[in-house]
């Protein structure tokens, strides 16, 4: 089977405290990955701004843009210019009242390839996404692109098998995690490690179960809670790349910001599943549960 | 939420060359564990023989038994008089020509509270399994006991997130995987050492996606391959116990037989899963695709 070498860069920051700073933190690190030979760019959950819903605030739904939208055409025009693919992560003003957690997914001709909607949202103190976002509409549809068909999912997704499988069976090659994720401070550290370490354990097994790489790009730093209810977030990074088995390829630590750049081999997949054929004996037959909400 | 405490244990053998020997293993085994304060002890795959699927060899079916039959008995008498629940795994035979690789639970009282019949089947070189076992046509239920309501699965199943997935809908309160896998020895260390952390990151991947602990009893040791077509297969123990977070609690070594005793708190999952929810958040509606092949 053919290698089919592609080098992708994960962008893991900290929030600069306003748009135009963080877009020219995204826009300086993309130049430096693409001097590196990549020819994709994962960025960050929300990466224009603080990550805003650890409060609900109806104010801040002011921050939302359009998709096309100032952002997307700032994309854009890197992606055209450096010939790169990159993925970006908005608050999506789809309609007056209507708002999405979406990724948009710029070709290297810098046309709007796809986009994908967070499709699971999280509603847990500190992370009120349920206030913000309306539920993705568009399904699990990976994002064909110059350098692949990009499995594109969100954050919470995470967590969803489901959601990996889904990308899977329709033929992604890569599934890519933009991710805003942190600890409470007022958690034991014992707590903390359990978290990060079940946060990185489900994804490489994402890997595994489909036989794709993984990219989760994460946030890092400390942000206050504007409400002062809680102590915050400390946001963990440790964004990673893992190949087809979810052996680590490379991965951030939890405390700065990071380019991260790996080399992945598209072409390793076919090799893993003839190995391990999980597409070939999944009981299609006996998976109707799975499309209920509880057994009763 | 109460604490609800269970000690198992998991009991990773070597083949001991006959059927009389492994079951004396066993028994043994299940004594220590009563001694210890165990209520539940999960034995590994085919825990009465070798590994025999490593050929294709239409005489060994002569070693699949009924169920109910001798090997029932033997641990239903030991369940009631040690009053502890005992999962089993064995070769059954269903009728002439119709055979299964299913999952035994004696309960505390020594009835046969319910079996599993393994759903997914492996197939590639060293492990046949395709040739002796038939699919299982029982689904994914869980079989309720003294000690709670049991999620049993077979080895192979535990690369399926829906597998784990479906007994959780349907009220499992542990996920348990008797598991005969190993290494080939002709494969690079690397590529031993990807197999074995995958194995473990995806079950715990079940746990942390399920809010369940897990216990996963593997065999050890080295059989040899009577066809000599492979060089064997080095049985990798590493059986272990993990929390609803996917935390380890007890783990045994790669090479040598153990009785593996851990206490999990069965009250912990409803903890977990209020603070990571993700029952809650399943997208029901857009789960469609999991019941297909794949998309063309």
């Amino acid at each position: 089977m053919a290698r089919s070498s592609l080098t992708l860069a994960l962008v893991q920051q900290s929030d600069q405290g306003n748009t135009a700073a963080n877009l020219d933190d995204c826009e300086a690190a993309i130049r430096a990955a693409s001097i590196r030979g990549c020819s994709l760019v994962l960025l960050q959950e929300l990466h224009n701004g603080p990550y805003f819903c650890q409060t609900e605030d109806p104010s801040l739904f002011d921050m939302a843009e359009s998709i096309p939208g100032p952002t997307t055409e700032r994309l854009s025009s890197l992606a055209r210019e450096l010939e790169l693919v990159i993925v970006g992560s908005l608050f999506e003003r789809r309609a007056p009242g209507l708002y999405h957690n979406t990724a948009v997914v710029l070709d290297a001709d810098g046309s709007l390839a796809g986009i994908y909607r967070k499709m699971h949202i999280p509603d847990d103190p500190g992370y009120y996404e349920k206030f913000y976002f309306t539920p993705g509409d568009l399904g699990f549809n990976p994002v064909d692109t110059a350098v692949g068909r990009l499995g594109v999912l969100i954050c919470w997704d995470q967590w969803f098998p489901e959601a990996a499988r889904s990308m899977a069976l329709a033929g992604a090659q890569i599934l890519l995690y933009p991710s805003a994720i942190g600890w409470n401070p007022d958690d034991t550290t014992e707590e903390q490690q359990r978290q990060l370490q079940a946060w990185e354990t489900i994804q490489r097994a994402h890997a595994i179960a489909n036989g794709l790489p993984v990219g989760a790009c994460n946030r890092v730093g400390y942000e206050a809670d504007p409400s002062g209810v809680t102590s915050g977030a400390r946001f963990w990074g440790s964004s990673f790349v893992c190949g087809p088995q979810g052996e680590i390829i490379a991965q951030a630590d939890d405390q700065s910001p990071k380019l991260l750049v790996a080399e992945v081999d598209l072409g390793r997949t076919e090799q893993v599943r003839r190995v391990w054929p999980f597409l070939r004996d999944r009981r299609i037959d006996a998976y109707g549960d799975l499309n209920q909400r509880y057994r009763d």
